[in-house]
């Protein structure tokens, strides 16, 4: 449990993943695959934030959000393979960000999820990354992130 | 034909995949993985649904047309694999959905693609989800949905 | 090193992909999968167009955009397999472009990218593709394209 340590030194404690609320879930494997649904920033079945990146929410909020999207990825994955140590390596995060008009710094805003996963894995949290904007989001968030992860 | 007649009961008949209109092809394999390029509205070669959710179109009828998408990218995996029975597991759905400024039930569209899986598979049908806003989408389908199956 | 010749015929020639500035890296391998991460149109660490496609770039700049993030796609590929000739198939091309409200031309820009990976691998190069609208992008880039490939 070297990277849940790590993780709670960076904060946050990994919680049991939410209950699907539809015909998807949370997280699937293939192989040696785990693929994530694309997370939002809940905590405690509480949205954290809402809105706009570049308008009502400063990149700061913006990538705090991302990183708390970056560990549910994490908490979902954990209840796919057991343990997080059973990570091979961090393989891509897509990062989806509400934004407002003229907003440009999607890439700032992803930093928040892909630092947090660098923090905490060291080398093996390094990661391709896409970040893109978008005019709108699943009830409102700022942020969504999805990940696909390698198992040893 | 197991699944292709529970499709049936659920009111499609799966066609011969359109043709490719250009450089790309609408699925391909790698390993044991089936990607499927991103799939829209469409039927017997005409659009279903135009424009975007939450202005001119209601959210039923934007499930519908993620319905449409998914039922298209079945389409397109059988054309590569000959038999919809031979997926193991549906793995990755993401859609996209056109939304209106203020549309933020982009998960409650995504359900028309989700539940049709789930409605047609079964437990093999249970897959991962992203669902996000766009501004604008290809010929102006309200929704584009691509998919990543395993098969047997 | 075939495929970089018909590269280097088509106009472009292969770089040193540049480092990566964030915890996030250019390309990764899982298996014989190599996926990157979103590329944007820069050639020698500039910018090569800036904006909107249909407001102030055309739907050729825009094309012409998408082809170099494919030249730039090839070019973490590289870093990351040492010759091009060892990809197997380009598997899926995701291209989002910045689009100006009501242009919906996103699989003509994309076709910028689709094409020169044709006229670059030949049946090798045709792959699945998806083309999404977004209403912004990283530093107002007009296309951002991610590719995932397999390898011999």
């Amino acid at each position: 449990m070297l990277v849940e340590e790590k993780i709670k030194e960076l904060g946050y404690e990994l919680k049991e993943a939410p209950k699907p609320l539809a015909s998807y879930i949370p997280a699937t494997r293939t192989g040696n695959l785990v693929f994530t649904a694309g997370q939002i920033p809940m905590m405690d079945g509480k949205l954290v934030y809402e809105g706009k990146v570049g308008s009502n929410l400063t990149l700061d909020e913006g990538k705090k959000a991302a990183e708390i999207c970056a560990v549910n990825c994490l908490n979902v994955i954990k209840s796919e393979i057991g343990n997080l140590d059973n990570i091979e390596k961090i393989i891509k995060v897509t990062v989806f960000v509400n934004s407002a008009e003229g907003f440009t710094d999607q890439p700032k805003v992803a930093n928040g999820a892909s630092d947090f996963l660098v923090n905490a894995f060291g080398e093996t949290g390094k990661h391709v990354r896409s970040a893109v904007g978008t005019n709108e989001l699943p009830v409102n968030v700022p942020v969504e992130v999805e990940m696909i992860v390698s198992v040893k």
